[in-house]
């Protein structure tokens, strides 16, 4: 085989304009593949330098504007109009029309009920019993545990640790508060500082691992469904029957009786999510506004509750357990992306539980549009309008 | 309340760059902000009239390049160049590294062993028995169902119908290949088709619905774990201690026995993928080169085995069962998109199984390089060094 | 420490009433305890050759009378009496109404649906493409395989073989029909021998695993409550509201609303079963006619479908989607065990689909009465009656 | 349709031979069957009042004697000969020989890490924002709801209340310490009358439901795995591979990767349990000693955690996460079932934590011994040898 030849760096500066050029001219060297338009951004590569490395250029990912979205929250109070990036033909369409039906609802009540990222470490013991007696020391030691973890951030602060026995080992959820930051890496480092502190305090510790698949980062899972991952948000409308049938040509019976199949369906295929397509409209927030977009896979878990009322109204929540959002740090001020949290007043401090309000009632509206098309059979002839690029 | 403000649209001609302009001043009239940077863009605003409604501008998202990465596909052969979308300080650099170690190790193994799309109708009859009866009806009339189905298609082929009842209630998966597309639009407008001939000729049936959450699209699910959505891929290498030594600073030994520890948590977490990370490299890929990003969901399901051979030597495979990957329809054909499924050698038709090879054997390289830091300790320092824009 | 004592064997004919109370009588010596009821027993020790070593005695569990139940099966026509195996005071006599009721709503209508058992090979190879290859000639041979497989059994037939990779690994399940038997020793057998003959024919098969927890027995899991593992079968019924509130004191309307409560609660959970206590049932039907009440562990998933009609009627329906049931072989031929099952007319050839549609009808009916109860919180107060044995 | 005709009672005294003679009677007028085993039975009718209703006679489940197995606990130390109730050939020898094998070892050790029975109540209100409301107010008020609770019991203390929150409910898990009785029942009564009470004191709350598929009783869960209900109890041993070569003619490396591939194949199925069978010791022990065997659906539920130490030693842990077992109420002080409990030293009061251990030392026994059979590839041919009275 022939040397391998690696992508090149500019040992100097790689994050500039040059060092990008250099990179797009390898790759067409390598490949005759000439790189034109990912060449053409705006952003300054300076600016990237925490974010990516071996900086080539840019994906340019469409922006549709969906809104006004009228949102009941706490944090977010009012009209929104929201970015949605995607190549999905129809989403925007939809999720708009779903905003549509739920203003003339009078919007969407959202709720963050809980908050924390966490990081797991799992602890060896000679036996069970003594991963047992470890447990009951960190209970104990919390305060200690909580202050040497703080130290290592100004933002982070340990709520509990969480306990899982199995075997030998005892798994650990260390859980943070994480201000306006996802925060991964900040509960990363926090939590290492205190493994470290553990071990050098605990005598009998045989090993340590920080990460042991129980957090569970990047992976959907049934604890984070239930202890919940970053945000834990709701969101909740009743809808008249006379709306939906007038705005969405469906019906509330029949999107019930729909439900009652799809529950059912979800339950017999061991699926994370009994609703529609959430991920749809979170992937497109996320990549608009610079989240972690890999943390969809986590993010695309939901629970579905809805009801039938006396009078026909519907009664429609969707609940987000492990909802991974923030409006600092990572690609939240990259250029584009810093404006599109501007759009949604959601760049800067203090903005995340709003920010994660948005996403959730932008979920629920997208839950509705959808689910009335499903009824009215309309949905396939939809994407035949829209989604003409595809086979 | 005021008056609700739709977006504007531009009956004529709403793909072009004054439909957008337009948009991004209503943004900014409604809401203060300039949106320059998302105006900032090079692709055609023309050739995304199925892609996107509502058009405002682009999310420019930095790409990294990794490379080169060595695979033994069947399709995919020899040194790749990857480019990866993502604002995720070190994530480039560790599947960087991880294409290293697998470089010098021989390369990636990666073999395609499953290929379908499916819709999931569910239909309902008076009991039970009924369903049944309705299932023997299916399997008697497979080929005229079929044709129906390709009638609608010129690229969809109907494999075969599963049957999973409950109640009343008999939920199929009607399974396709889908050529180079991803095919959930031809699919569902394939099986629309199929069920409206089939509700004319089986007198019975009180309902169908072409959705009942048993596909399951955009949402993770055993059942997809188990029978596969879009490609089931599977990447394989053995790696000399020696390299992991060498080249990661980490040890075979080490690493199994931190797989032993995520197994369990993993297992007794609920966790849809016993691996690390894939969804990482995965969703990089996607937003790079035009996939649906929101079909990460799906396609972040993992099913990791590792050996620890005789030698030391550290057999290491991920199977992804619900890979949806396309090199047509979509965001395939827009102008950044295309770029990097060209430097991929990956544009255009009978590429996509070469496509969903090359992104499983960079999930392998993130996988061990991860894998590889967990054990050393190295990784929230390496977080620190490189991802300096988070808190 | 002393010498290990084994318990003492009769190795001329270790199944008599000597060789029982030979062993009783060594317990009293090691332990002191008399084994008085323990002893009193009329099977005759010569009759359990097969089904148990180092025979001691018996436990005497208490059986109860519940019905009539009234079914409308294929198989199972018209008014049973069950017998019901229990210490858990309530238990009968809430079967025993849900009877009452489902008596006067004209019977449970009962499908068998599927029908098979299965081993669950799982073989190596050098790599996944050379466990695809096999794969396809496992399909190609698959005529040869079942007749090796079949000349091991005089009731098993081989339906086909489903496939399932991961990394190097094919796991497979073998599906047979077993008759009047569960199968799990039957379908062992006879996969071993296939298992013998395909290592003997295809050559590069590194090592095989017959039993690989894809089966899975004793154990429940997702892929056999969509794939079936024994029986899958469902019970169905349609209540007039009038009836429940004059027998259950219940309403249909307040039972469906919990019903939605349940699914999302049992969702949340992850659950095997969103019903309300099937295992309680099926366990006490398991202990009295013989079956191998371990099998309640895959025997307890359920599937509750139900609607509320216009008029209030309550639709309900309950799938088992892997009910494992005999009436030969194992516990059926013993001395209560088969009065029990010729009880309900299903001793001997040819009734174990008659078996399977009681049971799921007799499920049916502890739903209805234990959901109805809960809507009426009459719940507690009928365990504080009946049950006061309990704290 | 014949009239239904109920299964006669004594409204004087149910409870008696003649009573149960009665039924025997009126079974063999409705079906010809003669109930002569049935009808032999030592236990005292009278003593049956809170464990079973229309009492007919008694299943006689044959058992066999195990042991001695050799515990290393914290409550249960030294031999115990272990009374197993079934049907299943092979199941004692198994368990038997396994249990030689531990006794060679040095025995199992076991550990009580966790302890509670929980009650599930949900509470609907108008929002989400609402029941997050409540939430804080369960925290505020947990002395006097616990005051409430444990006034109704005088063994139950109520530990915490865990919150899961979704859609406009919240649900709940009361977590109590039962003393020696399984406690389903007390808790069921203690939560009831919290329930009333919290509903009299917080004003809005529209409905409560005592059960929610939650608990999750008679039903496996993920809930339960993580977060326990019963016993949580853990057997550890270190077994030399000189031991499993001589005892088992098996081998340490062998069967870790048997351990390996039956983890994934259990993993892809969606398994609850990645050991091999411990619903078969549990059921059997179950049946012998008056818990409830329907419970066998939880408690089926397993984690085993294995590693190959240097010296090829294999140290072998199975997690019971989900253990329910009682030494008092129910079942426990029938007259056999009272015996079995004696010959183990566990009837009465401060026994529970005892028998736990018993019961997974025994299962840890079992999954050495089958998990060497398997690949000692004996295992059907010691199905063969003990089990043909099956096809």
């Amino acid at each position: 085989m022939a040397d391998r030849i690696p992508v090149p760096r500019d040992r100097e500066n790689d994050y500039s304009a040059e060092a990008a050029a250099a990179r797009r001219a390898f790759a067409h060297e390598q490949t005759g593949v000439d790189l034109e338009h990912v060449g053409s951004f705006s952003v300054d590569p300076a600016t990237l330098s925490g974010n990516v490395e071996h900086f080539l250029g840019v994906a340019q990912v469409p922006i549709g504007l969906a809104g006004p979205l009228l949102v009941n929250g706490e944090h977010a109070q009012g009209e929104f109009y929201v970015p949605l990036a995607t190549a999905e033909g129809t989403l925007v369409a939809s999720y708009n029309r779903g905003m549509r039906l739920l203003h003339e609802a009078g919007g969407v009540t959202v709720t963050v009920v809980d908050d924390h990222m966490q990081r797991a470490p799992a602890f060896l013991f000679d036996s069970a019993r003594e991963a047992r007696t470890f447990g009951e020391w960190l209970v104990e030691n919390f305060a200690a545990i909580k202050e040497v973890a703080e130290s290592t951030t100004s933002t982070g602060k340990l709520q509990d640790i969480e306990q899982y026995s199995a075997g030998r080992i005892l798994y650990t959820r260390f859980n943070y508060t994480t201000g306006d930051a996802a925060g991964q890496n900040l509960t990363g480092k926090a939590t290492q500082a205190a493994c470290h502190w553990i071990v050098s305090q605990h005598a009998p510790i045989e090993r340590f691992f920080l990460e042991s698949n129980f957090a569970t980062d990047k992976k959907t899972s049934q604890v984070n469904v239930l202890r919940t991952r970053g945000k834990r948000v709701i969101a909740e409308a009743t809808i008249p029957n006379e709306l939906l049938q007038r705005v969405m040509r469906s019906d509330s019976r029949l999107m019930y009786r729909a439900r009652q199949v799809s529950n059912l369906g979800g339950f017999m295929a061991g699926v994370n999510n009994n609703g529609a397509h959430s991920a749809n409209g979170i992937t497109a927030m996320f990549i608009a506004t610079g989240q972690d977009a890999a943390n969809v896979a986590e993010s695309s878990a939901a629970l579905v509750y809805a009801e039938l009322r006396e009078d026909d109204a519907y009664y429609f929540s969707i609940t987000i357990p492990s909802l991974i959002v923030a409006t600092y740090g990572g690609g939240t001020h990259l250029a584009t992306q810093r404006e599109c949290l501007e759009l949604l007043g959601c760049y800067g401090s203090d903005r995340v539980r709003k920010f994660a309000e948005i996403v959730a009632a932008t979920v629920l509206c997208g839950e509705l549009s959808l689910g009335s098309a499903i009824v009215a059979e309309e949905w396939v002839d939809a994407h035949d309008l829209y989604g003409r690029n595809r086979r």
